[in-house]
């Protein structure tokens, strides 16, 4: 009989990108399903750090700003960290810059949208957006509406001065056509801010391609940037000469070494930084960027389908998906196993209404909460169940990593660069397990810590 | 014949702090003046960026947020980092939160400052603050007025909303009496926010005693926490119930995972994050921090001034100062390198006009740009040279670091944690040998580096 780890460990054997897995530094007896919330560490990294300390700070000190024998050139990190992350996203290299985080970049730029559509003042976005997106527009002068997936093109009018919305949700993983929805919102005159926090380094993303105005994203996720990796941002080139950042930094001055009492902002997404760059962050998100440059955004993102695609199979085959179960009927290929090539996809309609999961049922299957479609979907699978965050922690005491979100959601994700099918099979295998004994009522495992 | 290098020497061997200077990792062959644009890099840093990025990043990956037996609890890291900042600028622990950079805060803290003070749109500053300062205004909400030294208290009135001032100047190292100019600050109705950048770690500073409202402060200068390292930020726990941050991030969320749609800001400066801490960056930071708080602010200020006193008298008897020499009828203690118990002080006046340099004279001496007076300065030393750029690389060449203030200043920084007085010794000598051989002629020393 061939089993579900049989199964993976064929899939691993044909993947052409299963050896980047020893370019990670990844703890043995770990199955690592949080690289969307957490990227895995490069190797290259630790030695790219070790550089910069050691001889770009501790030894050439305050040099190291212009280019030294030993590397430096800290004062051009942001645009060329953002340069080398442009083609994953669909943009020019001119167009991206690494700096700050994404919370302050979406400040930066809700502002700036602001300033580009006078005479409107409504920021449109939905709810259950990820907190900070919306927590930033309650904190700008803008106004906020928001209006569910399926209201939001009818919400575009002419008070809206920016749609702002999550390429990819982060519980849900379901992904919006980000052609469709930005010409629907420059029909209605306003602008379209996409967060790629949970695309960049994991989805197809062509910012240009779908006329997209601006965009941020995340470094620490796919792009394995570290713990708190700077961010970064996007604005197209049309609207560089119209750009006013608000948080209006030295660093985005046209001449910072001038010192001078007037602010004049440097030219396009560089009038975006605001104060000294955090080299020793930037130096680590460069060396994450670079390996994702080096695998290429197509083979991570037929990676990423077969992933998810093998562990709803995995799930349907074991029995864990409540019934009936959403790939009945739909074939193998359905759930993406075999990549995008034999997918046949649903089309894209970001007008029907978002499915709701039926009521949560018994504690020994679960709901899937994210699109059966992989082509609707980013690099995750989430799944409702009551007991969500116990499960979690009982997986995790078995070495499965994936995480809990808030109230029932349990939430894999598939960093195509390093997880495996092996991974895929052997977590569902844990998950079977945890169901099966109910180890997961045991007390320990519902202590609530402070980070979930 | 005792030299100054025999004096240097001596001094060095009666400093009771001297041997800190091995807990850095500093350069062989190289006499460094830039501390206060760049700490050095402590040893225990080195070591710190290993385990995180090895155990705490590497192998407990996402689980670090937490704690863990690797130490872990990256989440607690800005409160625990700005508590261990608090007492070298003479805060409370709950009152500073390390997070993001100068330019962001301030941004923020303008923001705060507006809404506490409704009715009143100016903030108060001086030309020639640091750049960044005034631009954080300019791309406010605020009005700005810029007043100098002399006639800031008179131009405090029911407008003014913030007085902001930085309290070591960059250039010329001019130190404002922060309780004098908070106290007519409060009598106008005003709050005041204090850039502590060129201070924290190196000047007495006490916020509280001053009765300071809010301050700022940079994280790479004198406390060594790397380049672009994460900044702090002050608020007096009076203020802390209306505080309000317009960068309103998930991280300054009263529950940030409960993944709530509405802001509900943390208790105290907690609502001042924005993004996700810069755990790498914000690691680095700790370790210098510690260092500063093991040797103590009251040795670290004595050095300071002992530090700079000496090398005024340096030049002094090196004949670099232009005549009529500032020092001239003062005695040696003037300048301060008995330290601050020898110190004839004359009275802070801060409503007295900024001294102006006389005009700039031959090319073999300097005009000292900062006070004599040891409690009117910063640790540091400016003077005026319309080569200043020129000499600044010549002496670079030789392997002393200090830098370059446009249009004219080449600027001396004594961190006193790990600089000798033997490098002062060492430093005036190789002025006095390039101003003498007139080598910073040379072409090589007059080309601009992108950075300066």
């Amino acid at each position: 009989m061939v089993t579900l780890l049989d199964r993976a460990r064929e899939l691993d054997t044909a993947d052409p990108i299963a050896h980047y897995r020893e370019r990670f530094d990844l703890p043995g007896g770990v199955v690592y399903l949080d690289g969307n919330s957490l990227g895995a560490l490069p190797k290259a990294t630790r030695e790219r750090l070790a550089q910069v300390v050691d001889a770009e700070w501790g030894h050439d000190l305050i040099r190291s700003w212009n280019p030294t024998d030993n590397g430096g050139d800290w004062i051009a990190l942001p645009q060329r960290v953002g340069g080398k992350i442009a083609p994953l996203i669909g943009a020019q290299a001119h167009e991206v810059i690494a700096c700050d985080s994404v919370s302050v970049n979406l400040s930066k730029l809700i502002g700036a949208a602001l300033k580009m559509r006078p005479g409107r003042n409504v920021v449109l976005s939905e709810p259950g957006n990820f907190p900070t997106d919306l927590y930033m527009v309650q904190g700008s002068p803008a106004q906020q509406r928001l209006a569910a997936r399926n209201a939001i093109i009818d919400a575009l009018n002419e008070d809206v001065a920016l749609l702002m919305l999550t390429h990819v949700h982060y519980k849900t993983g379901e992904m919006f056509d980000m052609a469709a929805l930005t010409e629907a919102a420059h029909d209605a005159g306003a602008l379209v801010l996409w967060d790629l926090s949970h695309s960049g380094g994991a989805v197809p993303v062509d910012l240009n391609g779908a006329g997209a105005d601006m965009a941020v994203g995340c470094g620490y996720k796919y792009l394995n940037g570290g713990p708190g990796a700077p961010a970064y941002a996007f604005v197209a080139e049309r609207h560089h000469d119209a750009l006013v950042n608000p948080i209006s930094g030295w660093m985005g001055h046209a001449a910072p070494f001038a010192f001078s009492d007037e602010y004049a902002p440097a030219p396009g997404v560089s009038r975006l930084l605001a104060g000294t760059p955090a080299v020793l962050a930037m130096s680590a998100l460069e060396c994450g960027v670079e390996l994702m440059a080096d695998i290429g955004m197509d083979r991570l993102v037929a990676k990423s389908r077969a992933l998810s695609g093998f562990f709803l199979q995995c799930m349907e085959e074991r029995g864990l998906l409540e019934n009936p179960s959403p790939l009945q009927g739909r074939g193998r290929s359905a759930a993406g196993a075999e990549g995008v090539g034999d997918v046949v996809s649903t089309p894209v309609n970001t007008t029907s209404p978002t499915p709701q999961p039926p009521p949560l049922k018994g504690r020994g299957s679960m709901v899937l909460a994210s699109p059966v479609d992989p082509l609707r979907r980013g690099s995750q699978l989430s799944f409702r169940h009551q007991e969500a965050y116990a499960l979690c922690q009982a997986l995790i005491a078995r070495g499965v990593i994936g995480d809990f979100r808030a109230p029932d959601i349990l939430r894999f994700g598939f960093a195509p660069a390093y997880v495996s099918f092996e991974d895929c099979a052997l977590a569902v295998e844990a998950l079977a397990e945890v169901l099966a004994s109910g180890e997961w009522e045991r007390e320990e495992f519902r202590e609530r810590a402070a980070v979930t």
